[in-house]
C-alpha cells in the first residue's frame, strides 16, 4: 500500500485534529502508521515517545488513566474503523464523479498548509474546475453568520465581488447566509472561490446550496479534508475552520455573533499569525456584536470596503486603499480672515463695509480686499446698501 | 472698570480664537487690555513681543504684512467693536432673563478649560439650573451629525438615557440630530445636560429646539462664550466644539460623516487628551463613514454601550464594562470525546454502541461509559435498537 492509498485510508480511521495519529504519522510514516493499525500493534518507540510527552493534549474522558492506556483504546478504535476501509475503492469513486485527491508534495498541494504542523490534513479531496494552489496564493477568507441579516449578506456580496474583481480568490465554508453569499459574490464577479467543506465533496450541506455547489465547481472549487459520503457533524465544521483560515492570506468576519464558528475561524487565523479583519454594522444587530468584540479587542482591524481588506493581505504601499475623503467645497480655499468676511456678509439685504469689518471682527482696509476678491469669485455682489451674498453663491 | 465688566466687554471685542487678544489679555490683564483698546494704542512691551513672535498663527489675508502693520488692522477691528459696547447693559440684559456670568477664579468655573490655553474662553454665559463644575466633573461628550439617521438618533438617545442614568453629564453641542438626541435621552434619564451653544445662550437656535432648551434649562445648562443675543456663524460653530471637548472626560462620536463638525470636535478632544470613541455603524451609511475612518485610524476606541463608554472614562477597574458573551450551552460541559459520542447517536433509530464507537472515532469502553452519563444527564435514551437522541434534549 503506497503513501497515497495509506492517507486515504488514514481519512477514514482518525477525525482530522486527532494529534495522536499526526504523532504516529510525523514519527513512522503513513504506510507503516497503517500497517501497525491492521497489526493491532503499535511502533514500541513511538509507544515510549508518547508515554514520555504523556500525549500532552490528547487526555480523554478518563483524565487520570496511563498513556499506555489511553493509546490502547485509541488503537481500538481506529481498528475498528479499518474494518470495513477500501482506499482503492474511495479513489475509484472519486474518479466516477471527477473528484481528485492531492496530498503533501503534490502541485496543486498548498504549502502555507504545512502552518498547521500536527493538525495539517492528511490529504484532500477537490472537485472543480480551479487549481487550489493557485487560487489560494492570493486569497482572502470571507466568513460569518448563517443566520446573516440582508445587510450582511449585501457586504459579503460586495465583498466577494470585490475581492474576485481585484485578482483575489474568496476562500469560505459554503454555509448559508455569509458564506454563501460571497461565494455567489466572487461568481458574479467571474472570480475563482474556494468552498472548504465539513462533510465528503459529494455532499451537498446545505442540501439548497446544491446549484451553488454545481457553479463553485465551473468556476472554482469544493475542498474537503473529509472521506466520500461523510456527513458533517459540529465538531467537523470547527475543524475544518482551521483550514479555511490557514488557506487565505486573511480572514474577514462580516457579521457574526459574539459566538460563532467565524469566531472560531477568526481565532485560527491569529494563532496561523494570517490577517484578521471584521467588519462593523449596527450596535443593535446581535450578528454584529462578534465583529465589535474583536474590533474592540485589538484582534481584528475595522474594514469597510474590500480595498481596505486588500491593502491589509496587499503589497504594503502598492495596495493602498483610498482614504475615506468629504467633499472639498470651494469655501476651503478662502484663507481664514476672508471666510470670516464672507460669514459676516448678510444674504438679501445688503450691508455697508463697516457694519461686515464689526461684524467679522477685522479693519476696514481687510474689509474692502476680501470683498473684492469674494466679488471677482462670485461669492458676492454689490446692491444699492451695500454688499450681500450672491444668490446660488460661485 | 473691573475685571469682570472687562471680560464682558472682551467677549463683543474679539472672537474667541483671537490668539492675539489672548496674548495681549496675558500680557496686560483684562482691564488693561480694554483700556489700551479705547486709547488706541497698545503697550510698547506686548508690541514688542508680538513683533519677535512675528505673531505665529495669526497671520491675516496678507501674509507678507509686517507684524506692527498687522497689529495696527486687529486694534483698528477692535476699536470699531469697542463703539456701542456696554458691558453693564450685558449684565443687566442677563440677570433680566435669569442668566449668569462665569469667569476664571469663580467657584463654578470648570478649571479643565485651563487645558485650552490661549484660547480659553474669557468668560461664559450659563442659563440653568444645573451648576457647570459639577455637571462636568464626570461627563461624556456625545456628538455626531445633525442629518442623523434613525439609528443614530436611536443610538445618542440610547447613550444619553445610559451615561445619565449612571450619574454621568452629558455634554453636547444643542444642534439637529445626534446632539438633540443626546440631550433628550439624558433629561429622560433625569441626569443633568450641558448644551455649549455657537449662540447667545438667549438666541433659541435652531428655533425648532426652543422647548428643547427650555427643558435643558430645567435640568440642565444652556452655556455660551458669545454674547447675548449674537447670532450663530460657521466660524463660532467649530470654535466651539473645542468646549465640549474641553469640558468632558471624553467625547464619543456617534454617527459622522467623514467631513463634519463631530469630527472637528473629536480632534479637539485628541488634542486636550481627552478620551476618544466612536459608535460604529452599517459601511454602507455615509453618515458612520467619519466613525469608521477614526476607528481604523486608531483615534477613537469602537464602543457599543454606553457602559463600554465608561469604562473608558471612568476610574480604572472600579467601571470596566461586561464583556459581550454568547449563550452557554448545556453541551459546553461535557468533555470533549463525551461530545463526539454524543454527536455520533442518532436522532431517531437506535444504535449499538459498537457502530457508535465507530462513528465516533473512539472504543467501546468509552463509548459505554460516554453513554451511562450522557443517559443521566438526559442527553440520549435507550430504545429496542440501542442508543438515540432524547427528543427535546435535557
Amino acid at each position: 500500500m503506497n503513501d497515497r492509498l495509506a492517507r486515504v485510508a488514514l481519512m477514514r480511521l482518525a477525525e482530522p485534529d486527532d494529534a495522536v495519529m499526526g504523532g504516529l504519522v510525523a514519527s513512522c510514516g503513513t504506510e507503516s502508521a497503517v500497517a501497525q493499525i491492521r497489526a493491532g500493534r503499535l511502533d514500541p518507540r513511538f509507544v515510549r515517545w508518547f508515554a514520555d510527552t504523556c500525549g500532552q493534549g490528547t487526555r480523554g474522558v478518563r483524565g487520570d488513566e496511563e498513556p499506555t492506556e489511553r493509546l490502547g483504546r485509541l488503537l481500538a478504535s481506529w481498528s475498528a474503523r479499518l474494518e470495513g476501509t477500501d482506499p482503492g475503492r474511495d479513489l475509484a469513486e472519486g474518479a466516477r464523479i471527477g473528484a481528485r485527491l492531492i496530498i503533501p508534495g503534490d502541485p496543486e498541494w498548498p504549502t502555507q498548509l504545512d502552518d498547521l504542523g500536527g493538525v495539517r490534513p492528511r490529504a484532500l479531496w477537490l472537485w472543480g474546475e480551479a487549481n487550489l494552489r493557485l487560487s489560494c496564493l492570493r486569497s482572502v477568507a470571507v466568513v460569518g453568520s448563517r443566520a446573516a441579516t440582508p445587510y450582511g449578506a449585501h457586504v459579503a456580496a460586495e465583498f466577494g465581488a470585490g475581492l474576485g474583481g481585484r485578482g483575489y480568490g474568496v476562500v469560505s465554508g459554503g454555509a448559508y447566509g455569509i458564506d454563501g453569499a460571497a461565494h455567489r459574490g466572487a461568481l458574479a464577479g467571474g472570480a475563482s472561490t474556494v468552498a472548504v467543506l465539513a462533510c465528503g465533496v459529494d455532499v451537498s450541506y446545505p442540501s439548497a446550496h446544491h446549484d451553488l455547489f454545481a457553479a463553485v465547481r465551473e468556476q472554482g472549487l469544493l475542498v474537503s479534508e473529509c472521506p466520500m459520503g461523510v456527513r458533517p457533524t459540529r465538531p467537523r465544521f470547527l475543524v475544518r475552520n482551521r483550514l479555511i483560515a490557514a488557506l487565505s492570506r486573511g480572514t474577514v468576519v462580516v457579521e457574526a455573533a459574539v459566538r460563532s464558528g467565524a469566531v472560531n475561524t477568526a481565532g485560527h487565523a491569529v494563532a496561523l499569525n494570517r490577517h484578521l479583519a471584521a467588519v462593523p454594522g449596527p450596535v443593535t444587530s446581535d450578528t454584529s456584536a462578534g465583529c465589535h468584540r474583536l474590533i474592540r479587542q485589538g484582534a481584528a482591524t475595522c474594514v469597510t470596503t474590500p480595498e481596505e481588506m486588500i491593502e491589509l493581505v496587499g503589497t504594503i504601499g502598492d495596495d493602498l486603499a483610498p482614504e475615506a475623503r468629504g467633499p472639498v467645497l470651494p469655501r476651503d480655499v478662502l484663507a481664514p480672515e476672508t471666510r470670516r468676511v464672507l460669514e459676516a456678509v448678510p444674504a438679501r439685504t445688503g450691508a455697508g463695509p463697516a457694519t461686515i469689518a464689526v461684524e467679522a471682527g477685522v479693519d476696514l482696509e481687510t474689509v474692502l480686499s476680501c470683498l473684492g476678491g469674494l466679488a471677482a469669485a462670485g461669492y458676492v455682489e454689490r446692491v444699492r446698501r451695500g454688499w450681500r451674498l450672491r444668490p446660488g453663491g460661485p
